[in-house]
């Protein structure tokens, strides 16, 4: 006989109230949506045309750019995005706070002083926004995936969404993540499963899973997540997007829950998701230049470095490439495209250099004495303040250590702080030999395979490397799965458990088609140089055949 | 029947390695140096006269054009720092390691290219710099006051120490430090206690106060430390000179082992002393020119900025005045001067409003709990390491508490961000009512007394707020005790026991002619603002009598 729980009251209810926000705008023909598609925007088409090209622009500028000419008005985008966001939805579970009455009544009030004035209140006048559902949004929940934490509405916007709607943004929902956010896959108990709009049977990945569907789905045009080991860019890689993982002390996260909150051995950095390089670029500028050190104690203070941008733009740039990081081989697709971009980017005048990934073992053996200093206790509070179940990763991930002293955390950080100090020097070590510059960037990629059926994503090394290191990492779409990644000849090798179990996910008919993206990093801090150096690279990439 | 320990032939053995080191130098006069004066320099006078004239320059950037001009060679100048050290030494027992022949050596070859090039090595070009033992100086011990820390070498020079290199300057001594370094005064087992210049009964402050004697006595002309609570700023305090604690992220601490090393929840501070508030600006442009960032991962990317300098300097400031912190009132000479600076301050056109330390009694809590956190493991290991016994603060601090764990640990550190952010936010909302420009900095005092007896020292409320917050904060002399500090009316009614211990402190008598210090302090990473600040603070004090 099986009775209801407490905890499972609580998710129906939270459903329930969150269905019957969206229920205004579902769709009624989602069961003739087809399940996998290679063509992901089509499948959240929506009527009329107008509506449907205002999503289908892909620039957040060229968005501001029709607002303040009047072409649409805020109302109009606003509602064409709920509408999206809500087909979205329904196909593959994103949402979980619905904020679209509060977004209509931000949006006329913003036509209504448009029309008065006619001036946008700022940069980001009626562009929508959604957010992971970490960052406070006043009168909504910030449950991080978390039974427990329902029902107990933000009573300040998070100072991220304080600057966004500032600037004129209007935040129109929130987004689905993983229990513990601790996971590169997106499903929790109370929200449930979030699945890759191109295949169902796929993940969007994770921790930040609910924006890159959105997002792929043209029902988004900027979002917000956070990255402790690559919750911004993971998904964002699976989705073909743009994923900036900024260094920690760039944006704010004053206001953003988190699991593990306090700790300051690996900071979690706010990073933003677009659908465009310039729209990733325009974002980036923009907050950089709010001035976030002036709300949060935790920011540097560093306006946007147009230099620094400009610099890698105006030169031959010198590339680090990763193909492989010893650990885990990466699938033929993002080993082509590797391959293929470093041979256009050396046509094009730039040295590629290799880059030994010899002291990422170690990076990752103390981020990983890291995940169990406290034992588990913070994210086990975090579930058991609710009472639902464990996900079976969490439960390994709480149960996996005892804790440890403090005295013997800090000796932890000791080493950290030498890794960091070798990582620097072998990177200051790195010159180009035919400048003799030091390395600008590295390209690597951002997991070891594309996007690949729920629950076996496992090695998230080609990422959390960066989050120890508090460098600047973005994901950008390189191409996708096509037929020359047929694996012919000798079969590869597996090195380890880890290793073979990624070769077995490998599956060319069902991954074909899914995008492929890479990662540039920039050491810390170095948001301005990433950026410029991945215009250059990225405008090699549209130059590739593909 | 008394015995002798290993750890006491262990110290034995340095201070007499130490005393060779230093004895072709010794002053055989300085029984006749009497040992209380207000003429403080005068006390370590050097024959000949140019010797004493190369020390008596305060300002670096004065010495080394002399030694651009070849006024001088850089032997000259490291002999007669040398000799003055020795004198320093002598009387007040500052000095730890010698690095006397290495700098000697140093400075010859200096002179060499010198002659050949015409050029100078770089902008420390042969000037003499003396470190707390701290820094790790290649082939000499860094002991932080720790009898089991004697005789292990350093393999490397600190970052810190290779950027001086680079710029043309030459170690030349390390200096005392009190046992743990977690203490406003300065004695251990080790190297025993140093003593205030102007007085031997008196401390020089703590924990870089073998520093404080040698500038105090122009022994040296720029010195490093860490300050984690006050360590830089109060010998300074004590000793009329400038003392600059950065945010943390601003000079490299690669290669500086501290006690507690590993934790990050208050950070310390590496931080420049010196002669000049000139010098100051000098050494802080420099060092941030040198991108520190690029050598040690912990520093922020921030060059020199001009603009932050210049513009304090270019229009009426809002300065927020900070009297007593409703904890321990200051004596009469420090509030005098605060008076009188903010009377001239606001005659000179600037905004002075008061400032409200209502939010330190909260910072000052958690930063009390943060002490001992580890149950005092890291200190106490560090003392038995070694077999010499606790001096009686150390012993009280590492009984002070439990150990707790590290996931509270991590809740200590929310409340810490969440009363950061709360300061951040007072700040911002304090305008000067004229122009209603935020505040610029704030001016309050750097302790509630001069220099004091030995063992006197209680209360650092009024410098450790600023670290565990991380804002800059500087401490410059403004006057001397006079006999206008007499106590006449009505005698202050202590509040609490450190304010009845502070008051009981007071003697106009054996106070007089000691120095009277002010702190000025800006948000984090503001240095250039602070110090610009700072010129037209000092040049308002300079127009004051006294």
């Amino acid at each position: 006989m099986s009775t209801i729980e407490p905890w499972q009251l609580i998710a129906a209810e939270k459903r329930s109230l969150r269905d019957q926000a969206l229920m205004p705008y579902f769709a009624d023909d989602v069961h003739l949506r087809t399940e996998r598609v290679r063509n992901v925007a089509g499948r959240s088409r929506i009527e009329p045309q107008t509506a449907q090209s205002i999503t289908e622009l892909d620039s957040i500028e060229e968005l501001h750019a029709r607002l303040s000419r009047g072409d649409y008005t805020a109302e109009d985008v606003t509602l064409a995005y709920i509408k999206r966001a809500t087909i979205a939805h329904q196909v593959t579970n994103a949402i979980t706070e619905v904020i679209f009455e509060d977004a209509i009544k931000q949006a006329r009030a913003l036509d209504e002083t448009f029309k008065q004035t006619k001036k946008t209140k700022g940069p980001l006048h009626g562009i929508p926004v959604t957010l992971k559902d970490q960052f406070n949004v006043k009168g909504y929940d910030t449950t991080l995936g978390y039974v427990g934490r329902s029902f107990s509405p933000a009573t300040e916007d998070a100072t991220l969404v304080q600057i966004l709607k500032n600037l004129g943004a209007i935040v129109i929902a929130k987004t689905n993540l993983p229990q513990s956010i601790m996971w590169c896959e997106t499903d929790n108990p109370l929200f449930g499963l979030t699945v890759n709009p191109r295949d169902s049977k796929f993940t969007p990945g994770g921790s930040t899973g609910g924006e890159s569907a959105l997002l792929a789905l043209q029902a988004s045009i900027l979002g917000f997540g956070t990255d402790i080991g690559g919750s911004v860019r993971i998904p964002q890689h699976m989705a073909g997007l743009y994923g900036l993982k900024p260094s920690s002390a760039r944006l704010p996260y004053h206001g953003v829950p988190v699991s593990t909150e306090g700790q300051e051995h690996v900071p979690s950095s706010v990073g933003p998701m677009a659908r465009s390089l310039s729209s990733t670029i325009y974002i980036s500028k923009l907050l950089a230049n709010s001035r976030p050190w002036t709300r949060d104690p935790r920011c540097a203070p560093l306006p946007w470095r147009d230099e620094l941008f400009q610099d890698p733009q105006s030169r031959p740039l010198v590339i680090g490439l990763i193909l492989d990081d010893g650990v885990v081989k990466p699938h033929p697709p993002i080993t082509r495209a590797l391959l293929q971009l470093s041979a256009a980017l050396r046509a094009a005048g730039h040295e590629v250099v290799p880059w030994s990934t010899e002291g990422h073992h170690e990076c990752i053996e103390i981020m990983d004495a890291f995940y169990t200093v406290d034992g588990g206790e913070d994210i086990r509070r975090g579930v058991l303040a609710g009472g639902e179940p464990f996900i079976p990763h969490v439960e390994k991930l709480v149960n996996r250590g005892q804790p440890i002293s403090v005295y013997e955390y800090w000796q932890l950080n000791k080493r950290k702080f030498a890794a960091q100090k070798r990582y620097l020097d072998q990177w200051n070590a790195a010159v180009g030999p035919e400048t003799g510059r030091v390395v600008d960037v590295l390209l690597a990629p951002t997991m070891p395979h594309v996007a690949v059926p729920h629950r076996c994503c496992r090695w998230v090394g080609y990422t959390k490397v960066w989050n120890f290191l508090d460098y600047t990492a973005l994901t950008l779409p390189a191409g996708e799965v096509c037929e020359e990644d047929r694996i012919d000849g000798v079969p590869h090798k597996p090195r380890n458990e880890l290793d073979e179990w990624n070769w077995g996910l490998y599956d060319l008919e069902t991954m074909k088609g899914h995008p492929v993206n890479l990662q540039i990093v920039g050491r810390k801090l170095e948001e301005e140089k990433v950026l410029g150096a991945a215009v250059v690279i990225e405008n090699i990439i549209h130059g590739l055949p593909n």
